[in-house]
């Protein structure tokens, strides 16, 4: 970071948001939740989607996006999938609810699906996919968002770049993709842009419509690009699509329209691993396929490949060890909350 | 097509295969099926994996990697989720089975899902997608496949390309999105490699390590682009483990080991919309999304954006009344099998 930042202990954030999640209207065991969940994220090195983006969500809860003591209910369902309403409430606390219930029905049906109508932002979407890991199922879920992304062939952002999750348990751990159907976010280009340095791999398109690596030039142009160029252009759109009719929910190009990204559509899929046939097996299997994957030859003799979800631990243990790192701007912005 | 080819009618095309698939032993009713699958997949213009792909096809049965006469057995279950093993029998016929059995079991739990080992080549996933989605249902599947790319910052090949496909039923037609994790087929590169033309966009590193545009340096290094580079590298890992633990098969580093590209593991997974609390409006908020979508601001004025699956229609339409376009070569080589 090229701002000043401090080491804040884990518990000390913790404790911090709790109290301005309660000050806030949010009733006390929820606030707890939240906290962990927003600290989690913290922990794990998601600090966009975790202390950096609290006070975003403090905000949405005082303009009445987001409605602190609202819970979902039930509105549909038939069998291993349910509907329900998000009733606007906290973003996180929907995710992990609907998350916990699609394993409740993968416990009881082999599979589960939540589609969740009418949510907020869930932040960092890797947290329902460990949660579902680490409890032996494997996971598949993703999200709508506002439009930031143009279509394949087009100059203006007509779709979401709609993160999509998928997570299975490794030992005792997990391996987790969390990923946005756009190269980079656009706090990720404002950070390259801030920082001046140029993006690792072609992030978008100037005004003239080269690609290019230079975060300013996208910003400018607002021609983010999509994974894979047509590709992940029409990923995000059979999302968007899927999440919506799911759920009943609004689309992409309904939540352009409101005042604030709110009320967003979500799905959650869940696999209950132990009822399968080769239930003893699968550790083993998982096992080799990342052993193999392991012995890549790198392309730089000193960096090895990596795994998606292998980094955490390390992060985690350091962020517990040191604190994690807090932006003074930020954490001067949190403490006035 | 650079190379010389004929405009054969699609019955004559379905015919041939037809003839051809009984006389390398596949029972008739199946023949049938298989021949039309071939044929559609080259009517809707994805000739790579129709009628050019139809030699290796017979060779690989004749190779003993495809048992002609093995159908699918049903290995275990658990309510909406099944295990298959595909005995190694014909991958299409295989997968429109799981299809079948993914949407049967969607119709009776709401969603339905058939984890596939022991399977061949399906062909074109999207086949399948289309099926289910013409059928009223929403689909996601996928394969995996032999190592073909390398994992982020690797240079040796480890990890599939694994095409997932996602389909929703669209008025009397779908949505359909079909996509290898890599940007470009070996496939796309030899085509733009003989036709000495630079690829669209960036498809893979030149021995060096740059990326490049350039076909053939590409081939050269074997270093082909995951979509969105390290974010399709670990779409295609985790969808091989997927595929691998949910069916019990062999996952991309065990079918690599193998002399041919088969035994391969694949999920299909179906949702059925008829469920749904919101049925009777899921035709109009889908055609919302692709209203909006459409109206993008297309970058070049004459070139409209298309959604996924919008040209099968014209392709189709053109092909019925002139015939498939078949190159000589492969026209030659399917008439003496």
């Amino acid at each position: 970071m090229s701002t000043a930042f401090t080491r804040i202990p884990a518990d000390t954030l913790r404790q911090t948001f709790y109290t301005i999640l309660v000050r806030n209207g949010m009733p006390e065991a929820r606030a707890a939740l939240c906290a962990q969940i927003f600290t989690t994220n913290s922990l794990e090195g998601v600090y966009t989607h975790g202390v950096n983006r609290f006070p975003r969500f403090i905000r949405y809860v005082r303009d009445g996006y987001v409605h602190m003591d609202k819970e979902p209910t039930r509105t549909g369902g038939f069998g291993s999938i349910e509907q329900w309403n998000g009733n606007l409430g906290p973003g996180v606390l929907n995710a992990l609810q609907s998350t916990e219930r699609a394993m409740e029905l993968a416990a009881q049906h082999g599979l589960g699906c939540v589609a969740l109508a009418n949510t907020n932002h869930w932040m960092r979407g890797g947290y329902y996919g460990w949660h579902a890991a680490l409890s032996g199922y494997a996971f598949i879920g993703w999200t709508n968002t506002l439009a930031n992304m143009p279509a394949w062939g087009a100059i203006d952002s007509k779709l979401g770049n709609n993160p999509l999750v998928i997570a299975v348990p490794y030992k005792d751990s997990a391996i987790v993709v969390d990923t946005a159907m756009s190269q980079y976010s656009y706090g990720a280009l404002d950070l390259y842009k801030t920082k001046g340095e140029s993006l690792p791999v072609p992030g978008g398109y100037d005004i003239r419509g080269n690609l290019t690596q230079d975060a300013a030039a996208i910003l400018d142009s607002k021609r983010v690009l999509p994974i894979g160029y047509w590709k992940g252009a029409g990923l995000s759109l059979i999302l968007d699509v899927l999440a919506t009719i799911l759920s009943g929910g609004q689309a992409t190009h309904e939540i352009s329209k409101l005042p604030a990204e709110h009320a967003l559509s979500q799905v959650f899929i869940a696999f209950d691993l132990s009822k399968l046939r080769n239930q003893p097996l699968i550790e083993q299997a998982i096992q080799s396929i990342i052993t193999d994957y392991l012995a890549s030859t790198p392309e730089q003799p000193d960096k090895n490949v990596r795994y998606p979800g292998e980094k955490a631990k390390h992060t985690i243990a350091e962020n517990e060890k040191l604190g994690i790192p807090v932006a003074d701007a930020v954490w001067n912005e949190i403490l006035s909350l």
